[in-house]
């Protein structure tokens, strides 16, 4: 099987398992650093594996543009690469081509858009957009969907969640369709033949390097192929949400995401929302709220029962100089860490805060140094990962409550 | 004693040694990665330290701008600001006056500059820029030297050099007398009454911290001071290159450099001014040949009798996309990498080539992605790194002559 998900403790509506791709295991709850290009911005591969990251997401909008789902096909898949042996999941491009490309037209048949890096003409439909994820070879996919914007009214939210529902059937159609052609499934026609797979290098003299490569990255079991999940739509109206939870799970996916959240609603709402999905996904499948959020608020969605998530706020902040720690969120460009021999978060076991002080840190942000971002982000990713590394054990020990009080409340406490 | 060189191996004339300082030792002939800020732009210092990088070079005028020399002395050197408990060489900053700042004007008494951060006024003299070097507290400091334009009248010359040689008395007589202020020199008094040192950190609530880190990093025998280095100056006139040597040598000093080369002459002009130097640098201390070179350049300066060297080139090239390897010189942004599954250079055992593909590389490049300057950095210095560490090997076998015939030459070939 592609695709599983064990649940091994619950604790209230928290729950602790882990799935199973053909690219490795992933625990959960787990948070995915986001690696849009094929990079976590500034950090090498081997920091993310020295970090415990255990899964990215790539976005299809981006690598579709560059390098082009062609040459990431060739190459055997994104995980081949990026030269990153561990599980990927890479989002549908809708959210993209609603939140960056200019001229977007949105009609039954998909969206028309202009890329924001040279304005170029492009359409993704349900079909080329899974076209697009099964060239790139995520281990998970994510169906088309719309972004419903926000605010929006009732009706257009309505028909918006329609259309949707609507995407999704073509998506699954197309994916069950074309699901063997991820690059990594003919594989197995390699090994039957015993013969190593016939690689795209144009250039007789680099095969055997390769091949060589082949032995120790993107190895995958032959005849595996993609698990595609479903995304849950309805803005900020909880009847809408859900009915889209409902209708999404009738047409049985391995797993589920709330998409469409945190684009602007007041916290509050996102809970209810998330709330009102919530019941309506099944407990043996992983469920994914996309886009999300702060360390504070990543513990409150679990206890809501969210097994994944990803945002690009660990990342982005620590580009711009805020940083995640115990002792609340720092902006280490301000003057009062020039001095400050200490580490920047003494209750962390980083190797920034390991060796680094915030007058070091201080120095290379206010001197716009490139080390600066690079260390910034391993702390933030470090941050976040060990939180959802305490969260898990404190699911599987059934001291999840007790570790959720001690959780400063992101805008209101949550029940 | 705080610093001494001995010699292992000679071969023709070139020579591997070893010289110890307070924070280390270091296996010459050594290239030092240039840490312009306390940081080798984008790489972290552990990635430098799995590099085998023995001695970084630190620009005096620019952490004389930013940070600091108050700063950096509050701190304990600038080894334990920049978490390197490791040699480093600094500048004195006569060639960044130079080179960066406006509206310079030079006196017999020193150069007046204006910042090129923010315009402001200061001035470097022999001995506000050794009291600068002294606060960083640098294991090797360079006196403060004219670094001579080029092309120079013989006239026009021939003064420069001699008020380098002014300038160099007046450093090494400031030296003397204050060179038991090296940040580090302090710690005989803190061991001796058997207290940890004060730190200025203002918070007492990071003392603790702040102490714990000095039990790995920057702990230094007590009692023990920097080494200061004259400069060869001279022109492109082998007379005055000889007579600079020979007046310099006079001063005696623990190390010997040659400035004022690769400022935009001709090659065989470099090497011939390194030759008219030469026979007159002892050959008991080390020769360090400043701002050099291409990768071939520096196995033929070893030739020449050079133990230590310094260049921007690998760094700077890197984050422009140039990588070196052992089948020349890439640009890493054409199109004939972007399907190439090949490692950037197949005899090279670092971690980017053990890894990443070049089409990889290539994407990170053309896509702008910050990953690109770190990898390829890692990349230009493991090469420089790994050809000293393969010249050094040589000469200890008594091989180097075999060594060298397989370099390319470099514009001209050398005896």
């Amino acid at each position: 099987m592609s695709f599983h998900f064990e649940i091994e403790a619950i604790d209230g509506k928290a729950r602790a398992g882990r799935f199973f791709t053909p690219h490795g295991e992933v625990q959960t709850p787990v948070f995915m650093p986001v690696g849009t290009l094929g990079t976590v911005k500034g950090v090498p591969q081997d920091t993310l594996e020295e970090l415990g990251v255990q899964i990215l997401l790539n976005n299809t909008y981006h690598l579709y543009l560059r390098p082009g789902v062609e040459m990431v096909r060739q190459f055997g898949g994104v995980q081949k690469f990026m030269a990153w042996d561990h599980p990927i999941l890479t989002d549908s491009g809708g959210f993209q081509v609603f939140s960056l490309s200019d001229l977007r037209k949105v009609t039954e048949e998909g969206v028309a858009f202009r890329s924001h890096l040279d304005g170029s003409s492009h359409m993704f439909t349900p079909e080329s957009a899974i076209a697009a994820e099964i060239g790139l070879g995520a281990d998970i996919i994510m169906a088309f969907d719309e972004c419903t914007e926000h605010p929006a009214e009732y009706g257009r939210t309505r028909e918006s969640m329609e259309r949707t529902l609507r995407w999704l059937q073509r998506s699954k159609d197309y994916f069950e369709a074309h699901k063997e052609e991820v690059p990594w499934f003919e594989r197995k026609w390699s090994v039957a033949s015993g013969q190593l797979p016939v690689k795209s290098n144009p250039d007789p003299s680099n095969r055997a390097e390769a091949f060589a490569q082949d032995d120790t990255i993107g190895w995958v079991e032959p005849g595996q192929t993609q698990a595609l999940f479903g995304i849950v739509q309805g803005g900020m109206y909880p009847d809408l949400r859900r009915e889209s939870a409902q209708r999404t799970v009738e047409i049985d996916l391995p797993g589920y995401a709330i998409g469409g959240l945190s684009v602007g609603e007041p916290r509050p709402m996102t809970y209810e929302m998330v709330d009102a999905a919530m019941p309506f996904l099944p407990e043996s499948k992983p469920r994914y709220l996309m886009g999300v959020g702060t360390p504070e608020e990543i513990v409150h969605y679990v206890a809501q029962g969210v097994d994944m998530m990803d945002c690009v706020l660990p990342t982005r902040a620590a580009r711009h100089g805020l940083l995640f720690t115990s002792e609340g969120k720092i902006s280490i460009k301000t003057a009062r860490y020039a001095k400050d021999e200490g580490p920047l978060d003494p209750r962390c076991g980083c190797k920034v805060c390991g060796r680094y002080s915030r007058a070091y840190l201080r120095h290379l942000y206010a001197s716009n140094e490139l080390l600066a971002q690079v260390l910034n982000t391993v702390h933030n990713l470090a941050y976040y990962l060990d939180t959802m590394r305490r969260v898990r054990q404190a699911i599987m020990f059934g001291e999840f409550a007790t570790f959720l009080s001690g959780v400063r409340p992101p805008h209101l406490s949550v029940p």
